[in-house]
């Protein structure tokens, strides 16, 4: 089964808590156990799982990220945003995440983020659950 | 079903568009939904998804990890290639796609891409397709 | 079928083996044919494919990886290890390996490692085995 959620960025770049949308595709999906994909169809965006209880954890991530990989650099790609295609490589567009009883398999502190590197934009997600 | 591809680099660094051995592995398992894991089982190398409309995308992701991961560091690792290996544990050696009504879900703007950072070198690169 | 594991850091940053429990998940699953998704559920620590061979190479990924993200940087997080958490979403928390003929397919130098990057602790890792 395939759900398609939108997200909606409101910086350049942020972390956006989509952990929501892992829950509603499962339960939607009544699948008991198997593997959720949680895929971005974006190369200048990417998915990962961090934790989420001290937002200063998300800023640091991405202010460290952008330190890393600067916006202005040497690069070639005259729309200004390979540092965005970078990240999203670096990062990856997508994450498999268990599913037992029903119920996502994350650890206390995880949480699912859409990664914008590139905002603000409308984007989409994608989450193919998979049982077995 | 398991397709195993070969690709042949000619730089010690570059990507190389591999998005047709993902259309034709899926067309060859025949299966209308599920998913496709391409894995890269070398450890200099990786697997990743990027843009490919306009090649400085590659250019500058490929010669920004060079920049950031140089080639002569303090390394221990006497083969020269420790910075292929690192590239390879960041940018990660498999990727996960979708596969809905028979096609794989690809952004707009994406591609699949083989990563090579070691080469030029002969190399391997397997497709499964599971079904659900 | 899903399997958990523990595994003890003895360091803050350092790459442990655990391709003998993706071994051990394989042969009681009794599964031929499929995937196996392995899965960290820690925010400050991850999973990783490299080269065991030669142990230098994973001190290099290490060393190089802490000289890339420093621990000591303008974070806002205040328990001193925003470094982990930055470490954690570029190397990810998650490898998917293909199952043929009930053995998993790596490369002649790939091994599974558990990439610890706050420790020492004691942590956990799930194998999850999908047929098909």
């Amino acid at each position: 089964m395939l759900f398609k959620y939108e997200v909606e960025s409101n910086e350049r770049e942020c972390l956006i808590d989509i952990t929501k949308y892992l829950y509603d595709a499962i339960k939607k999906a009544k699948v008991k156990n198997g593997i959720a994909i949680i895929y971005c169809p974006h190369t200048t965006a990417a998915i990962t799982i961090n934790e989420n209880a001290d937002p200063s954890v998300r800023e640091d991530i991405i202010k460290f990220l952008s330190y890393l990989i600067p916006k202005d650099f040497n690069y070639k790609h005259l729309e200004g945003n390979s540092d965005a295609h970078i990240k999203s490589s670096l990062v990856g567009c997508s994450e498999v995440i268990i599913i037992e009883d029903g119920k996502p398999i994350l650890g206390t502190w995880q949480s699912l983020f859409f990664a914008e590197f590139d905002g603000p934009r409308r984007r989409k997600v994608y989450i193919k659950i998979i049982e077995g």
